[in-house]
């Protein structure tokens, strides 16, 4: 089942995606008006049994929000593919390397990055996002898939200079509009092994990071089990699982987003994140 | 005016505290339940004028929950005092360092500091809490403080061991209960100038840390306009603007948090904030 967050009509809401349209299920369970109210009340099966009658409008009407627009915590591996970690001259570490965003940076499929006026350092990183489902603390590395709701495309877009600025990655990593989120989130159930799917960036069509799931340092029950330690994790939350190598801070010569520009995140069997530069 | 966030009867609410005693002001105004929602009404005065008329409660009655139990952000300096930064072998830096808090490891004043099973390293650090009364983006430094609802105590419980796993801080800041901030909110009306007040730690009544709120390297206004460039400030969005030498860690012999000890953050004009240790 792929889940998408949208605008339609002025108000938000939320969808199950059949081809080209949209099964709006928006005020089709009681109570549950987001994709994070289904993943809390957890009715995934509930959403599928009551999706025939919902309405069908075609995805062209609609305008993708981030696939959770809210969530209570971003938690973002930084280095955690080896490529990425030996291009920016990282040893090896034994531990997730983990900043947050603020959910206000985020946008959805379509919607513009906008470079701020601080920067000429804005650089593109394609990850996995993983949507947690069900809430955990101290989550054993066994257990981890069971609290994973689904996944989607994620654009860690960031601001070079403002990342190096200290120690900390913060304030490079915050800024609005810089968070791509979409265009939606496929079900656990429909991926098997996560590890054979190739993840692409790619700037104006130009292929510019190019690997696969499986080449993650910590995979993701390991990111599960690493952070309930420290902090619970409830449904809606996400798991950014870093960006393999290519980056455009580490290029030869380096490449940044300028305006005009289309970026777009793909991911096997997951999907399409495509945004324009402005 | 000092404002409280507190339980009382089973449920959540907020008053202001005179003496030993607290106006119950939770259902004083309507649709402001908490500090936050007052911040975001901008409803000070007309608190201070149904203040009176509210039930008085006895302090002892309640139990004080985090200031703001649920600001949407909590922005971390570390390293923000001279003396700090020596006894942490960092160099000079010409921006704040910043990391993040999640909102659910506050507590309020007299809750217990829980020290999790993963670290025998849990260490205090007394900081002054800002509180934003107004929103803002991309704050001129001169306008800074007119964006600050008030202050309060906060005690940056740190697992070192956790916050030293890689380059970011995050898993060691973020542990449950490790977020003491209390005991109430001084309006920013009371304090002309922060800069002479005096902030220590003490562990067990013995003074671990004492400098003035002067000592900080970037103050209030450069932090908030540091930080709204990136980022937007939303009513109830907390700063903590960093620990004074002393820390525990740095001590030697090192001197860590053990279940029994006694912990006490006091600012002069701002507060006591005393939480204990299991």
């Amino acid at each position: 089942m792929r889940l998408q967050s949208f605008e339609h009509g002025g108000r938000q809401g939320w969808g199950i995606v059949e081809r080209d349209a949209v099964r709006d299920m928006t005020d089709a369970l009681p109570g549950i008006g987001s994709i994070k109210a289904l993943l809390e009340r957890d009715a995934l099966d509930a959403a599928r049994a009551a999706a025939t009658s919902a309405p069908l409008v075609e995805a062209a009407a609609l305008r993708p929000l981030p696939v959770i627009p809210d969530p209570a915590k971003i938690l973002c591996c930084g280095l955690n593919y080896h490529e990425h970690r030996i291009e920016t001259h990282n040893p090896e570490v034994a531990h997730p390397t983990l900043f947050v965003r603020f959910a206000d940076a985020q946008i959805g499929h379509g919607a513009a990055i906008e470079r701020p006026p601080e920067t000429r350092m804005l650089d593109y990183e394609a990850e996995l996002a993983v949507v947690i489902g069900r809430a955990g603390r101290r989550i054993a590395r066994a257990a981890a898939m069971e609290h994973v709701a689904g996944y989607a495309c994620y654009n860690d877009v960031s601001v070079r200079d403002w990342q190096k600025h200290t120690t900390q990655m913060t304030p490079g990593k915050n800024f609005p509009t810089t968070g791509p989120f979409g265009p939606w989130l496929v079900t656990r159930d429909e991926i098997a092994d996560l590890a054979p799917l190739r993840i692409q960036c790619r700037l104006n069509g130009r292929v510019m990071q190019d690997a696969r799931l499986g080449d993650m340092i910590f995979d993701v029950p390991r990111l599960i089990e690493y952070i309930s330690t420290f902090t619970p994790l409830s449904p809606g939350d996400v798991i950014l699982t870093g960006t393999p190598g290519g980056v455009g801070v580490r290029r030869d010569p380096q490449i940044f987003l300028q305006p005009g520009d289309r970026v777009e995140v793909e991911i096997e069997a997951v999907g399409l994140l495509a945004n324009p530069v402005v």
